[in-house]
């Protein structure tokens, strides 16, 4: 049976999924919708692929099997009860929005269990959620983020600007060390990893984060430590930025691709 | 609608597995039928869980939806091609059997991904999976396994003992290095570990085994290293054993809940 997939949103990681699911000719999924703001994006899609519908807006996946989102976390939430109350698969691609969007988090954690497994979290820029999932079966005791980015990656943070944090050219300085939905708060760059492993782990109030500028580094390195009775589990992910936006650490592109092709 | 499990072996991971969606009254779930080669085993079976179907032989899971091994290496041989000409999923424990039965491994790649899907292979006593899956989309350069153990873990090993390894009290000594395959047949006990990260990775060949056996541990360690264009990714499993059965990582007990539950 051939999946139908709805694509909300046509910025790098949409048009990397449009263009993957396409080139590949891939006889279990076919992309059959999609949604962007950008009217210039939408008659790109049409004239390239005059197959695939032209959303009318957000919601309007009723043929789809499968809904994408790759556009902001506002969307996450309005496409969210909708999705619930069907039988589609939901891939989110702005988690953060799990943490930033007041009741968001709840009403996921809410959701019966056979629910849940229709919404499918990419892993993003990390990954281990197979272990993480696992240890959950007993229970986790602490879960903790450590995100390395250079320097660079902080400028016109207004965190750093308001407490006269002072980034060293020579050594590493920890800018953050708080909950995960503190993290969010004050480095919206770093909230999706942040969100992702809250989600799986101890939510957004007791998932720890630690931010450090690394001079001495030239792409973003997360690391995670999870504490359980079953164990202690650590892993470090050292992600190169994707070839085609420099912006974005590859692995997250390709987590979507991978989530969608799980389902 | 409620997945109907055939449960092979009843050792204490089969046990685990019985107990655990026996006891949990899962909506989803259900042990339909069991099978041991130990008739006592499966009278006890038959007298605890009355609706449970004993089996006659291996293959005899006609009414099952999914079909778990939790038995020895060649119960997997055994049970794969009619598994194959099926719709049923396929949860193996014994993953070592794809590195030390001929043919089985690349019978196994050779699988549509489509049939490839309705295998479920538990992570065991790592993780990291979902990683892996999202790098191999560009592809993997090499893959390393690095496991430590107490040194009595490599008690009355033959290899050890015809290669004149002496293991030292006092600090950790290097007592293999080489591909998963030779790992697998050497070092038997070693065996799922390097045998699930072998079949996600490049292969029993030249996916990378080193064995440590380390005075200074009272657990089993397992990191993994992976490098690819995508990044370089380094997973470290400290595991507890298994409150119930010290012989066994609780991870790898636990996989095989997730595994199932995960279907």
């Amino acid at each position: 049976m051939i999946k139908k997939i709805g694509l909300i949103g046509l910025g790098y990681i949409g048009t990397t999924i449009l263009n993957a699911v396409s080139e590949e000719a891939n006889e279990n999924l076919t992309i059959q919708a999609v949604y962007d703001i950008d009217n210039v994006k939408m008659k790109d899609v049409a004239e390239k692929h005059p197959s695939i519908r032209l959303m009318q807006h957000v919601t309007d996946f009723q043929d789809c099997d499968i809904v994408v989102e790759c556009a902001v976390q506002q969307v996450v939430a309005e496409v969210f009860d909708e999705i619930i109350k069907s039988d589609k698969y939901f891939v989110p691609m702005s988690i953060g929005a799990f943490i930033s969007l007041p009741g968001l988090f709840s009403k996921y954690q809410k959701l019966a269990e056979i629910k849940k497994k229709n919404i499918i979290l990419p892993s993003g820029a990390i990954g281990g959620f197979d272990c993480v999932e696992t240890i959950k079966l007993v229970g986790i005791k602490s879960a903790k983020l450590q995100t390395r980015k250079p320097n660079r990656a902080f400028r016109n943070n207004s965190y750093i600007e308001s407490n006269n944090i002072k980034l060293n050219e020579h050594s590493p300085v920890v800018i953050f060390k708080g909950n995960a939905k503190l993290a969010a708060t004050y480095f919206p760059r770093s909230i999706n990893v942040a969100a992702r492993l809250a989600l799986s782990t101890l939510g957004p109030e007791k998932t720890l984060v630690e931010i450090i500028a690394d001079p001495s580094i030239s792409k973003n390195i997360h690391a995670i430590e999870i504490e359980s009775e079953v164990g202690k589990y650590t892993f470090l992910f050292e992600n190169n930025p994707s070839p085609t936006n420099p912006k974005t650490s590859w692995l997250a592109a390709l987590s979507a691709i991978y989530a969608i092709k799980s389902i």
